[in-house]
Protein backbone atom coordinates (compact mmCIF):
# COMPACT_ATOMS: atom_id res chain seq x y z
CA UNK A 1 0.00 0.00 0.00
CA UNK A 2 1.21 3.48 -1.08
CA UNK A 3 1.60 5.84 1.58
CA UNK A 4 -1.28 8.94 2.17
CA UNK A 5 0.25 12.29 2.81
CA UNK A 6 -1.68 14.06 5.13
CA UNK A 7 -1.35 18.07 5.22
CA UNK A 8 -2.96 20.37 7.51
CA UNK A 9 -3.86 24.23 6.43
CA UNK A 10 -5.10 26.46 9.44
CA UNK A 11 -5.10 29.79 9.92
CA UNK A 12 -7.36 32.15 11.33
CA UNK A 13 -11.13 32.86 10.78
CA UNK A 14 -10.79 34.64 7.17
CA UNK A 15 -7.37 34.04 6.77
CA UNK A 16 -8.01 32.68 3.31
CA UNK A 17 -6.65 28.93 4.57
CA UNK A 18 -10.35 27.77 2.55
CA UNK A 19 -8.45 29.57 -0.07
CA UNK A 20 -5.14 28.01 -0.11
CA UNK A 21 -6.62 24.40 0.67
CA UNK A 22 -9.35 24.59 -2.73
CA UNK A 23 -6.64 26.22 -4.48
CA UNK A 24 -3.82 23.42 -3.53
CA UNK A 25 -6.85 20.86 -4.18
CA UNK A 26 -8.06 22.33 -7.41
CA UNK A 27 -4.39 21.74 -8.76
CA UNK A 28 -5.01 18.02 -9.24
CA UNK A 29 -8.06 15.53 -9.92
CA UNK A 30 -8.95 12.68 -7.71
CA UNK A 31 -5.24 11.98 -6.16
CA UNK A 32 -5.84 14.91 -3.59
CA UNK A 33 -8.95 14.69 -1.42
CA UNK A 34 -10.19 17.54 1.27
CA UNK A 35 -11.43 17.00 4.98
CA UNK A 36 -12.37 20.36 6.32
CA UNK A 37 -12.98 20.86 10.12
CA UNK A 38 -16.10 22.79 9.88
CA UNK A 39 -17.49 19.04 8.50
CA UNK A 40 -17.04 17.66 11.51
CA UNK A 41 -19.19 20.34 14.08
CA UNK A 42 -20.78 18.30 16.93
CA UNK A 43 -24.47 17.90 16.09
CA UNK A 44 -25.95 19.01 19.96
CA UNK A 45 -29.45 17.05 18.39
CA UNK A 46 -30.27 17.03 21.99
CA UNK A 47 -30.56 20.88 22.55
CA UNK A 48 -33.51 22.82 20.87
CA UNK A 49 -32.64 25.06 17.90
CA UNK A 50 -32.76 28.41 19.99
CA UNK A 51 -29.82 26.60 22.71
CA UNK A 52 -27.66 25.42 19.58
CA UNK A 53 -27.60 28.63 17.81
CA UNK A 54 -26.30 30.33 21.41
CA UNK A 55 -23.25 27.62 21.59
CA UNK A 56 -19.53 28.85 20.97
CA UNK A 57 -18.75 27.33 17.73
CA UNK A 58 -15.12 28.67 18.14
CA UNK A 59 -13.69 26.23 20.78
CA UNK A 60 -12.17 23.34 20.31
CA UNK A 61 -14.79 21.44 22.10
CA UNK A 62 -17.24 22.45 19.15
CA UNK A 63 -15.80 19.81 17.22
CA UNK A 64 -16.01 15.79 16.84
CA UNK A 65 -12.15 15.49 16.91
CA UNK A 66 -12.31 12.20 17.48
CA UNK A 67 -14.27 11.32 14.71
CA UNK A 68 -12.21 13.46 12.39
CA UNK A 69 -9.18 11.79 13.86
CA UNK A 70 -10.50 7.66 13.18
CA UNK A 71 -11.51 9.50 9.70
CA UNK A 72 -8.17 10.03 8.80
CA UNK A 73 -6.67 6.96 10.01
CA UNK A 74 -8.85 5.10 7.91
CA UNK A 75 -7.98 7.06 5.05
CA UNK A 76 -4.57 6.43 5.54
CA UNK A 77 -4.98 2.98 5.80
CA UNK A 78 -6.47 2.53 2.44
CA UNK A 79 -10.12 2.40 3.51
CA UNK A 80 -12.88 5.20 2.04
CA UNK A 81 -14.80 6.75 5.22
CA UNK A 82 -18.41 7.99 5.40
CA UNK A 83 -17.95 11.81 6.28
CA UNK A 84 -20.47 13.77 8.13
CA UNK A 85 -21.97 16.81 6.64
CA UNK A 86 -22.77 19.97 8.84
CA UNK A 87 -26.00 22.03 8.42
CA UNK A 88 -25.27 25.88 8.77
CA UNK A 89 -28.75 26.78 8.64
CA UNK A 90 -29.72 23.83 11.05
CA UNK A 91 -26.76 24.18 13.13
CA UNK A 92 -26.60 20.18 13.13
CA UNK A 93 -25.41 17.42 11.34
CA UNK A 94 -27.38 15.69 8.87
CA UNK A 95 -28.50 12.46 8.35
CA UNK A 96 -26.98 12.48 5.13
CA UNK A 97 -22.99 11.41 4.68
CA UNK A 98 -20.47 11.99 1.98
CA UNK A 99 -17.94 9.11 0.96
CA UNK A 100 -14.51 9.88 0.61
CA UNK A 101 -12.03 7.57 -0.75
CA UNK A 102 -8.64 6.79 -0.01
CA UNK A 103 -5.90 9.31 -1.53
CA UNK A 104 -2.88 9.22 -2.22
CA UNK A 105 -3.00 13.48 -0.10
CA UNK A 106 -5.47 14.31 2.16
CA UNK A 107 -5.63 18.12 3.04
CA UNK A 108 -6.91 19.04 6.14
CA UNK A 109 -8.21 22.67 6.56
CA UNK A 110 -9.43 24.16 9.49
CA UNK A 111 -8.91 26.71 11.82
CA UNK A 112 -8.44 24.40 15.16
CA UNK A 113 -6.69 21.72 13.67
CA UNK A 114 -3.06 22.03 15.58
CA UNK A 115 -4.09 22.06 18.74
CA UNK A 116 -5.47 18.29 19.53
CA UNK A 117 -1.59 17.19 19.38
CA UNK A 118 -3.04 13.49 18.03
CA UNK A 119 -4.72 15.44 15.01
CA UNK A 120 -1.63 17.70 14.47
CA UNK A 121 1.04 14.36 14.86
CA UNK A 122 -1.28 12.79 11.91
CA UNK A 123 -0.05 15.61 9.53
CA UNK A 124 2.59 15.18 7.82
CA UNK A 125 3.31 19.35 6.34
CA UNK A 126 1.29 21.47 8.98
CA UNK A 127 0.42 24.89 6.90
CA UNK A 128 -0.30 27.84 8.72
CA UNK A 129 -1.73 30.79 6.43
CA UNK A 130 -0.95 34.38 8.68
CA UNK A 131 -3.30 37.51 7.64
CA UNK A 132 -2.56 40.27 9.68
CA UNK A 133 -5.65 40.56 12.11
CA UNK A 134 -6.68 43.97 10.63
CA UNK A 135 -7.05 42.33 7.26
CA UNK A 136 -9.26 39.25 9.08
CA UNK A 137 -11.30 41.64 10.23
CA UNK A 138 -12.09 43.26 7.28
CA UNK A 139 -12.84 40.20 5.07
CA UNK A 140 -15.02 38.73 7.85
CA UNK A 141 -17.34 42.20 7.67
CA UNK A 142 -17.86 42.15 4.15
CA UNK A 143 -18.44 38.94 4.27
CA UNK A 144 -21.04 38.89 6.85
CA UNK A 145 -22.32 42.03 6.22
CA UNK A 146 -22.44 42.04 2.59
CA UNK A 147 -23.00 38.56 1.52
CA UNK A 148 -24.87 37.03 4.40
CA UNK A 149 -26.77 40.41 5.49
CA UNK A 150 -26.01 40.92 9.14
CA UNK A 151 -25.77 44.41 10.48
CA UNK A 152 -21.74 45.67 10.99
CA UNK A 153 -22.41 46.13 14.77
CA UNK A 154 -23.71 42.34 15.18
CA UNK A 155 -20.56 41.09 13.57
CA UNK A 156 -17.84 43.62 15.37
CA UNK A 157 -19.84 42.38 18.67
CA UNK A 158 -19.12 39.06 18.01
CA UNK A 159 -15.49 39.63 16.95
CA UNK A 160 -14.54 41.28 20.29
CA UNK A 161 -16.78 38.69 22.30
CA UNK A 162 -16.05 35.49 20.60
CA UNK A 163 -13.82 35.51 17.62
CA UNK A 164 -10.75 37.61 18.56
CA UNK A 165 -10.46 35.74 22.10
CA UNK A 166 -10.68 32.50 21.02
CA UNK A 167 -8.48 32.71 18.29
CA UNK A 168 -5.71 34.59 20.54
CA UNK A 169 -6.63 31.29 23.01
CA UNK A 170 -6.99 28.38 20.65
CA UNK A 171 -5.37 29.35 16.90
CA UNK A 172 -2.23 31.63 16.98
CA UNK A 173 -0.85 30.08 19.80
CA UNK A 174 -0.50 26.79 17.77
CA UNK A 175 1.01 28.72 14.83
CA UNK A 176 4.44 27.58 16.42
CA UNK A 177 3.73 23.76 15.32
CA UNK A 178 3.75 24.83 11.53
CA UNK A 179 6.03 23.54 9.80
CA UNK A 180 5.44 26.85 6.55
CA UNK A 181 3.67 30.07 7.26
CA UNK A 182 2.13 31.50 4.33
CA UNK A 183 1.40 35.19 4.74
CA UNK A 184 -1.00 37.30 3.09
CA UNK A 185 -3.87 33.90 2.53
CA UNK A 186 -4.60 32.94 -0.87
CA UNK A 187 -3.61 35.51 -3.15
CA UNK A 188 0.04 34.37 -2.39
CA UNK A 189 0.47 33.04 -5.88
CA UNK A 190 4.79 32.22 -4.78
CA UNK A 191 3.68 29.92 -1.47
CA UNK A 192 0.69 27.92 -3.56
CA UNK A 193 3.30 27.31 -5.92
CA UNK A 194 6.00 25.86 -3.91
CA UNK A 195 3.14 23.49 -2.01
CA UNK A 196 1.68 22.33 -5.11
CA UNK A 197 4.99 21.53 -7.12
CA UNK A 198 5.66 19.45 -3.63
CA UNK A 199 2.21 17.95 -3.57
CA UNK A 200 3.16 16.96 -7.24
CA UNK A 201 5.99 14.79 -6.22
CA UNK A 202 4.19 13.04 -3.96
CA UNK A 203 1.81 12.27 -6.39
CA UNK A 204 3.88 11.40 -8.99
CA UNK A 205 6.00 8.96 -6.87
CA UNK A 206 3.78 6.18 -6.71
CA UNK B 1 18.86 31.28 -22.38
CA UNK B 2 16.90 28.97 -19.52
CA UNK B 3 15.65 31.47 -17.30
CA UNK B 4 17.22 31.82 -13.97
CA UNK B 5 15.06 31.91 -10.45
CA UNK B 6 16.90 33.74 -8.00
CA UNK B 7 15.47 32.51 -4.24
CA UNK B 8 16.20 34.96 -1.19
CA UNK B 9 16.45 33.73 2.25
CA UNK B 10 16.62 36.02 5.21
CA UNK B 11 16.12 35.94 8.61
CA UNK B 12 17.48 37.63 11.61
CA UNK B 13 20.73 37.06 13.59
CA UNK B 14 21.30 33.40 14.42
CA UNK B 15 17.95 32.57 12.84
CA UNK B 16 19.22 29.56 10.87
CA UNK B 17 18.95 31.81 7.67
CA UNK B 18 22.57 30.43 6.80
CA UNK B 19 21.40 26.75 7.50
CA UNK B 20 18.80 26.86 5.34
CA UNK B 21 20.60 28.27 2.60
CA UNK B 22 23.36 25.90 2.29
CA UNK B 23 20.86 22.93 3.32
CA UNK B 24 19.22 23.87 0.03
CA UNK B 25 22.16 24.19 -1.71
CA UNK B 26 23.91 21.03 -0.89
CA UNK B 27 20.60 19.49 -2.01
CA UNK B 28 21.97 19.96 -5.65
CA UNK B 29 25.57 20.14 -7.60
CA UNK B 30 26.59 22.91 -9.60
CA UNK B 31 22.80 23.89 -10.94
CA UNK B 32 22.82 26.51 -7.49
CA UNK B 33 24.63 29.47 -6.61
CA UNK B 34 24.86 30.67 -3.38
CA UNK B 35 25.65 34.64 -3.24
CA UNK B 36 25.77 35.50 -0.15
CA UNK B 37 25.42 39.47 1.29
CA UNK B 38 28.06 39.24 3.63
CA UNK B 39 30.51 38.92 0.79
CA UNK B 40 28.99 42.43 0.12
CA UNK B 41 30.00 44.35 2.99
CA UNK B 42 31.89 47.77 1.56
CA UNK B 43 35.44 48.28 2.04
CA UNK B 44 36.06 51.17 3.77
CA UNK B 45 39.61 51.74 3.37
CA UNK B 46 40.22 54.39 3.49
CA UNK B 47 39.67 54.58 7.48
CA UNK B 48 42.16 52.57 9.56
CA UNK B 49 41.70 49.30 11.05
CA UNK B 50 40.55 51.06 14.60
CA UNK B 51 37.90 52.98 12.58
CA UNK B 52 36.65 50.00 10.98
CA UNK B 53 35.66 47.78 13.98
CA UNK B 54 33.86 50.83 15.42
CA UNK B 55 31.49 50.61 12.28
CA UNK B 56 28.02 49.64 12.55
CA UNK B 57 28.20 46.29 10.59
CA UNK B 58 24.47 45.65 11.33
CA UNK B 59 22.83 48.22 8.98
CA UNK B 60 21.96 49.08 5.41
CA UNK B 61 24.38 50.96 4.44
CA UNK B 62 27.37 48.85 5.36
CA UNK B 63 26.48 46.36 2.55
CA UNK B 64 27.63 47.44 -1.20
CA UNK B 65 24.22 46.26 -2.53
CA UNK B 66 24.42 48.23 -6.01
CA UNK B 67 26.89 45.71 -6.69
CA UNK B 68 24.86 42.28 -5.24
CA UNK B 69 21.88 44.21 -7.42
CA UNK B 70 23.93 44.47 -10.71
CA UNK B 71 26.46 41.10 -10.05
CA UNK B 72 22.77 39.44 -9.78
CA UNK B 73 21.39 41.28 -13.22
CA UNK B 74 24.79 39.95 -15.10
CA UNK B 75 24.05 36.25 -13.58
CA UNK B 76 20.51 36.65 -14.91
CA UNK B 77 21.85 37.38 -17.86
CA UNK B 78 24.13 34.26 -18.25
CA UNK B 79 27.25 35.73 -17.89
CA UNK B 80 29.88 34.97 -14.98
CA UNK B 81 30.79 37.48 -12.14
CA UNK B 82 33.91 37.65 -9.81
CA UNK B 83 32.48 38.26 -6.54
CA UNK B 84 33.92 40.12 -3.71
CA UNK B 85 35.20 38.05 -0.69
CA UNK B 86 35.44 39.73 2.66
CA UNK B 87 37.67 39.48 5.36
CA UNK B 88 35.88 39.15 9.06
CA UNK B 89 39.54 39.60 10.55
CA UNK B 90 40.68 43.09 8.63
CA UNK B 91 37.10 44.24 8.47
CA UNK B 92 37.56 45.27 4.73
CA UNK B 93 37.43 43.39 1.74
CA UNK B 94 40.14 41.70 0.32
CA UNK B 95 41.71 42.10 -3.44
CA UNK B 96 41.29 38.66 -4.53
CA UNK B 97 37.49 37.59 -6.10
CA UNK B 98 36.07 34.36 -6.61
CA UNK B 99 33.95 33.27 -10.29
CA UNK B 100 30.62 32.69 -10.09
CA UNK B 101 29.24 30.81 -13.05
CA UNK B 102 25.19 31.70 -14.30
CA UNK B 103 23.33 28.84 -12.97
CA UNK B 104 19.60 27.58 -12.76
CA UNK B 105 19.53 28.71 -9.04
CA UNK B 106 21.00 31.34 -7.39
CA UNK B 107 20.24 31.63 -3.74
CA UNK B 108 20.80 35.21 -2.26
CA UNK B 109 20.92 34.89 1.48
CA UNK B 110 21.69 37.51 4.21
CA UNK B 111 19.38 39.44 6.77
CA UNK B 112 18.79 42.71 5.45
CA UNK B 113 18.19 41.51 1.49
CA UNK B 114 14.18 42.68 1.61
CA UNK B 115 15.40 45.87 2.90
CA UNK B 116 16.23 47.68 -0.93
CA UNK B 117 13.12 47.24 -3.25
CA UNK B 118 15.30 47.20 -6.32
CA UNK B 119 17.05 44.17 -4.62
CA UNK B 120 13.59 42.19 -3.32
CA UNK B 121 12.29 42.80 -6.88
CA UNK B 122 15.05 40.10 -8.54
CA UNK B 123 13.76 37.68 -6.91
CA UNK B 124 11.75 35.00 -7.90
CA UNK B 125 10.87 33.52 -3.68
CA UNK B 126 11.46 35.37 -0.56
CA UNK B 127 11.81 33.03 2.19
CA UNK B 128 12.01 34.36 5.82
CA UNK B 129 13.83 32.34 8.82
CA UNK B 130 11.82 33.06 11.74
CA UNK B 131 13.05 31.94 14.81
CA UNK B 132 11.87 33.39 18.42
CA UNK B 133 14.23 36.40 19.66
CA UNK B 134 15.15 34.83 22.83
CA UNK B 135 16.86 31.61 20.84
CA UNK B 136 18.43 33.68 18.60
CA UNK B 137 20.34 35.58 21.31
CA UNK B 138 21.16 31.67 22.77
CA UNK B 139 22.23 30.33 19.67
CA UNK B 140 24.75 34.00 19.39
CA UNK B 141 26.00 33.98 22.62
CA UNK B 142 26.79 29.96 22.64
CA UNK B 143 28.37 31.06 18.80
CA UNK B 144 30.13 34.19 20.25
CA UNK B 145 31.49 33.17 23.76
CA UNK B 146 32.55 29.33 23.54
CA UNK B 147 33.31 29.37 19.70
CA UNK B 148 34.98 33.14 19.55
CA UNK B 149 36.14 33.46 22.76
CA UNK B 150 34.00 36.62 23.20
CA UNK B 151 32.85 37.56 27.02
CA UNK B 152 29.10 37.23 27.54
CA UNK B 153 29.19 40.92 28.66
CA UNK B 154 30.37 41.97 25.66
CA UNK B 155 27.83 39.59 23.36
CA UNK B 156 25.19 41.03 25.72
CA UNK B 157 25.92 44.85 25.09
CA UNK B 158 26.45 44.53 21.45
CA UNK B 159 22.97 42.75 21.33
CA UNK B 160 21.02 45.56 23.28
CA UNK B 161 23.04 48.29 21.70
CA UNK B 162 23.16 47.14 18.02
CA UNK B 163 21.97 44.00 17.29
CA UNK B 164 18.27 44.27 18.59
CA UNK B 165 17.49 47.69 17.39
CA UNK B 166 18.65 47.06 14.03
CA UNK B 167 16.96 44.00 14.15
CA UNK B 168 13.99 46.00 14.93
CA UNK B 169 14.37 48.56 12.29
CA UNK B 170 15.43 46.84 9.25
CA UNK B 171 14.81 43.21 9.59
CA UNK B 172 11.70 42.50 10.91
CA UNK B 173 9.45 44.68 9.13
CA UNK B 174 10.55 43.01 5.88
CA UNK B 175 9.03 39.70 6.74
CA UNK B 176 5.96 41.02 5.19
CA UNK B 177 7.73 40.81 1.83
CA UNK B 178 8.37 37.13 2.30
CA UNK B 179 6.22 34.56 0.50
CA UNK B 180 6.94 31.69 2.67
CA UNK B 181 7.73 31.97 6.17
CA UNK B 182 10.22 29.18 7.72
CA UNK B 183 9.34 28.63 11.92
CA UNK B 184 12.66 26.96 13.78
CA UNK B 185 15.04 28.08 11.23
CA UNK B 186 17.81 25.21 10.15
CA UNK B 187 16.20 22.01 12.13
CA UNK B 188 12.71 22.51 9.69
CA UNK B 189 12.96 19.44 7.98
CA UNK B 190 9.48 19.46 6.48
CA UNK B 191 10.09 22.97 5.09
CA UNK B 192 13.41 22.56 3.48
CA UNK B 193 12.45 19.26 1.93
CA UNK B 194 9.34 21.06 0.22
CA UNK B 195 11.41 23.72 -1.04
CA UNK B 196 14.32 21.35 -2.27
CA UNK B 197 11.19 20.06 -4.33
CA UNK B 198 10.13 22.70 -5.32
CA UNK B 199 14.01 23.94 -6.88
CA UNK B 200 14.27 20.04 -8.07
CA UNK B 201 11.41 20.85 -10.24
CA UNK B 202 13.00 24.20 -11.65
CA UNK B 203 16.48 22.29 -12.20
CA UNK B 204 14.44 19.73 -14.56
CA UNK B 205 12.71 22.16 -16.47
CA UNK B 206 15.37 22.70 -18.81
Amino acid sequence: MSKTVVIGVSGGSASGKTTVAYRIKDAFEDSVELLSQDYYYLPYDHLPFEERIKLNYDHPNAFDTQKLISDIRTLKEGKAIERPVYSYTEYTRLSETVEVKPSKVIIVEGFMIFENSFLRDLMDIKIYVDTDADERLIRRIIRDVRERGRTLESVINQYIETVKPMHEQFVEPYKKYADIIIPRGGLNDVAIDVLVHRIQAIVDET
